[in-house]
């Protein structure tokens, strides 16, 4: 008797299967997402399920939890993804939750802790008791996510503009040679195609060298990186005034943090307590979880 | 013999016709765009030329004068813009510029003055005396447009967004209450579909509201009003930093000029000198600078 966990992100879907004696096969399939009223979606997901199906062989799978990016928060709103799911799976327990609310699962009981997360985009998540969820921030890129990767990529293009704009001198080793290089312009006609021609992934993928190069000390760098700090720090301040909870646990979870103790400090100072770093395999906690609903 | 000047935005493209007398036809149409790659622009160019031409009746047009978004301020990447005049209006003089160096050739002579725009986007810009453009802003949505209708409407949503998180009473009359009324919406999901599936015209109609708002004495509109006007007066800054001439006149054009006094006694305290008003109906003087060049 399996269960099965899956945490299907904009980038992959990772996905682990346990039995009673708690192995472990898992996979990293295509992205996946609620917006089954896609065909390119649905047709997607049918496909990793059915991936997912074979993988698991002979054996039955008897309950599924799954976080989803694109989901609604509502279990009512779900109806058309479970009814793919139990296509495949048969009359199954399944339960579909939005990634936010797995990535809070993965790391806490309900009520216990702050799930602050930054990818591409930021998020802090409380669950209450009573599995409510509060949120601060996960506004999206054209209305926020500041402190994340796809702001950081902003910020940095946006320092370089000004640089341009202002004919100023950009050196060799500096934040703003570096956008150049990586995005492979030499002025400001050349940014606006990349910027408004690409997925916004392109942008966020700039977190990369913005952070190595604070790492190495460059000033521009760090100033961004203690900016995203301070907006970070924010959103975990506005659950705790929300919750009225002080000094809640907090786990640190998503791409930047790479930016490791560079980042993890400035947030520590700021929250004033201890923040952890994530090290769940959310996907295999999220097969426990499925297990332990079934029990 | 006519001469025509046409200012192609991206909400509509107004044109006027000029004879020798200075006696005008004028007109509205649909918008136009340099985007000549894609066949809808194309297609909606060669209309809209071919209603002009009709509108010239007999007489031919020997001039033209045309300041078109989305076209390039390199006039050897109009080629295929010029071609599509040319193929309506036969081989005569035609002069292809970008939308805000029209804005500026129709208020200033070449060197004189300071051009600020704040319409959806904001940007402001300087003619060198041999016509060289030098701009400050006018990044887009995604990278700035700080200051002008997208930004302020995208302000007001994020102060009622916040509100939201944090629980916060929403009292008649408000900053808040005012965008979930324009909006239609009453949470989160509402105001996500609202803002990720709408075209950016809707977030920027936001700042009609906004702007009523301030006047009414609102705080929090006013202080939206307020930090856009403190982006506008930094465009003009910037730009005399870089042209390294103080004390160039400035003339302020764009939808954001509705606010009136509420705005510019603000961007003249912070520029430290009067900064007037545009009150130049841009075609009509666009129709007179290509008989100026025809002189």
């Amino acid at each position: 008797m399996l269960t099965l966990g899956i945490d299907g992100g904009a980038t992959a879907a990772k996905w682990a299967l346990r039995d009673d004696s708690g192995k472990i096969k898992e996979g990293v399939s295509e992205p996946i997402d609620g917006h089954t009223y896609r065909p390119e979606s649905k047709a997607r997901l049918v496909k990793v399920l059915n991936e997912i199906k074979a993988a698991a062989g002979n054996e039955k799978i008897s309950a599924i939890y799954a976080g989803i990016t694109g989901t609604s928060s509502d279990p009512e709103n779900n109806g058309e993804i479970i009814e793919i799911f139990q296509s495949i799976f048969g009359e199954i327990e399944i339960e579909i939750v939005i990634d936010m609310v797995l990535g809070y699962r993965a790391h806490f009981d309900f009520g216990e802790g702050i799930f602050l997360y930054a990818g591409t985009g930021s998020i802090a998540t409380y669950l209450t008791e009573t599995g409510k969820v509060v949120r601060a921030g996960g506004w999206g890129y054209l209305l926020g996510d500041e402190g994340a990767g796809y702001w950081i990529g902003r910020e940095a293009i946006r320092r370089t503009l000004t640089a341009i704009d202002t004919k100023s001198a950009i050196t060799k080793g500096s934040l703003e040679a570096e956008v150049l290089d990586f995005t492979k312009c030499k002025d400001w006609n050349g940014i606006k195609e990349f910027v408004y021609s690409k997925d916004r992934s392109a942008i966020a993928a700039l977190a990369k060298p913005v952070i190595s190069l604070a790492k190495k000390g460059e000033l521009a760098a760090q100033d961004i990186l203690a900016i995203a700090a301070d907006y970070l720090i924010d959103l975990v301040l506005q659950i705790e005034s929300v919750v009225a909870k002080p000094d809640l646990p907090v786990i640190f979870a998503g791409g930047i943090t790479e930016a490791g103790d560079f980042i993890i400090d400035l947030i520590n100072i700021g929250i004033g307590r201890e923040v952890s770093l994530s090290k769940v395999r959310i996907a295999n906690r999220a097969a426990e979880i499925a297990a332990e609903n079934l029990a």
